[in-house]
């Protein structure tokens, strides 16, 4: 077999955020991951915005304390709801992300909350974490949690879509903003059970597009569909885009990855996919530049695959997963989430990018 | 406990259609079922637009007939796939309705494929069916059938939505017709799993309104959802409408049923609901004018429920369910398939629907 050495370079400086540069949002968390992050210029800085997941810190062995939003008089409230693992015999205990209901086989709490936060760079490498929230779950559609945000630049508007998390599934929410302060939520935009939308940067022919991943539960994969929209707040004109494959490093799930951006030759999409047992890898595609529904180009074996040990080792290990990238002078620079615990940064040159591709 | 008797009144004609009053489609095919009709009034006829589930009378026991659509030069063409159950140590045959792989649990064939079949009548109860169907599953979204349609009259358009089944799962689609010979599709505008759209034949508060039925595969449960759209194609302000009860009639799936219609004192919604079990029943939501999203009052028992001899036996036993009804000078139509094979016809006056409410 023809070893072949992939030219993405990690940065040395990897990984980049670690947990415990972060401050939890509140005195009883303690801070899980901070990863899975958008990323974007802004005022020559270079922002993170990362999903930073907590859990309840627990002196008793057999107390699991839940984190989660609950309502109350009409607004939605931090709670911590105990739950005893020995006068629990309904539950399911042996998954740390979540308790399981024995009869449905389906998550009834999650161990961990998480909400999206600001980090800052003037270089790229070296981020400073702001102390606070930028957004935390704040309705029934949130109450288990906001996950990995992505920032498209649209004119001068920054619209961030994220994983909304609560007993009701998986959707995904918008939100805008045109200073990283003011953060305006506009709701949801994919209907549960649905992850990893990634809306281009630009209308293309007279649309806005984006990728979208619902999850069936009868018949059906988790397979990525296209979707277009007048208004980035109503969206239809589906199209099946592609699929999770009978084998290899694709054959388990794939989604949107990076926010896509534009080059001479077409867009380029970092997608992420992971096999059955659940490693996650990055793969690139090469987009027709007026219909992104027509694949030029894409890398047949994983442009990033789990090798180091922030990689193969920590919240949830083997896993590599991109919600962003910077494109500046022909370098690629791929953000990345390290074992759902940290943020990493890879480099290739589009050349070597495009050259990978169909290889 | 107090004995109640429901006052809706089962039509002696019942029911209505029959499989045997379909003529298949093809001579390879057998109809199996005719059921869960959207209907509407056209014309001073009652029209139906049946679904028709048809598959392949085998002679060979040990051979399923597979009746699908298969993609041929670009052209999606009719094929009967031949699996032998005595060599296929992959699938697993016990379920009559779908060949399921061993190793997802999820299906890789249906048993029977669906289309969308116009039926007439002038009294309601005697109904005429077209020799040929009105809509045959012609894509991708749509090689495995077509299911459940739904007719909503905006203005002087009929829009017709329906499920559209693949291997890819069961997502919605929409089609538009004027004249009932001429239909125009207009493609998915629910990613899957989504079921049992109803979309309310008026804009309210200057937006399309539908309700939609998504199935998360993880978290979640199959739960109700409103939609709103400026023009019927792209969709979203998704917004949690009803789910799952723990317990009783709607403990394990419910959904929109009949295209919602406007009375004095509101909306009504007849929509169904399934316990664990699977036996389906209806129920009955009345529903703000301006405001569907909140509900004024709602049967608190199944407004229908299995009980005589054609929706308790038949091709999948124990279900009504309904895709339209016709509210006439106070009278209200609930056309419902009953089996999964036969329509069927249970009247109630506006008046009793009201006082069942909330009773």
């Amino acid at each position: 077999m023809e070893l072949i050495i992939l030219p993405v370079i990690r940065s040395d400086k990897n990984p980049l955020i670690i947990p415990s540069d972060v401050k939890p949002s509140r005195k009883e968390l303690k801070v899980d991951g901070a990863f899975n992050a958008g990323v974007t210029c802004f005022n020559n800085e270079i922002l993170m915005i990362l999903r930073v997941s907590e859990s309840v810190s627990t002196s008793l062995t057999n107390i699991i304390d839940v984190p989660i939003m609950e309502e109350s008089d009409g607004q939605f409230q931090f709670t911590v709801k105990s739950i005893n693992r020995l006068t629990n015999d309904k539950y399911n205990f042996s998954d740390p992300r979540g308790i399981i209901d024995k009869v449905t086989g389906k998550a009834v709490y999650l161990t961990s909350i998480s909400h999206l936060r600001l980090a800052r760079s003037n270089d790229g490498t070296t981020f400073k974490v702001d102390e606070t929230p930028l957004l935390f779950p704040s309705d029934g559609t949130e109450s288990w949690g906001i996950e990995d945000p992505r920032i498209t630049k649209i004119g001068d508007t920054y619209y961030i879509n994220y994983t909304s998390v609560s007993e009701n599934g998986a959707s995904v929410s918008l939100a805008e903003t045109s200073d990283f302060v003011s953060v305006k939520r506009r709701g949801m935009i994919f209907l549960p059970e649905n992850k990893d939308v990634t809306i281009f940067p630009a209308k293309i022919g007279g649309k806005y597009v984006c990728f979208a991943r619902p999850v069936p539960s009868g018949i059906g994969q988790p397979n990525m569909y296209i979707a277009k929209s007048d208004d980035l707040i109503h969206w239809g004109e589906y199209e099946y885009f592609i699929g999770v494959t009978t084998d290899g490093w694709e054959n388990g799930r794939l989604g949107g990855g990076a926010v896509p951006f534009l080059t001479d030759r077409g867009w380029i999409e970092i997608y992420h996919a992971a096999d059955k047992s659940g490693r996650y890898c990055l793969g690139a595609l090469l987009l027709d530049k007026d219909d992104p529904s027509h694949i030029l180009a894409r890398t047949v074996r994983p442009l990033l695959e789990p090798e180091t040990d922030y990689e193969l080792n920590g919240f949830f290990g083997n896993v590599v997963f991109t919600c962003g990238v910077i494109c500046i002078d022909g370098i690629v620079s791929i953000y990345y989430g390290a074992a759902d615990e940290m943020m990493a940064l890879a480099t290739i040159s589009l050349d070597e990018l495009f050259a990978l591709m169909n290889r």
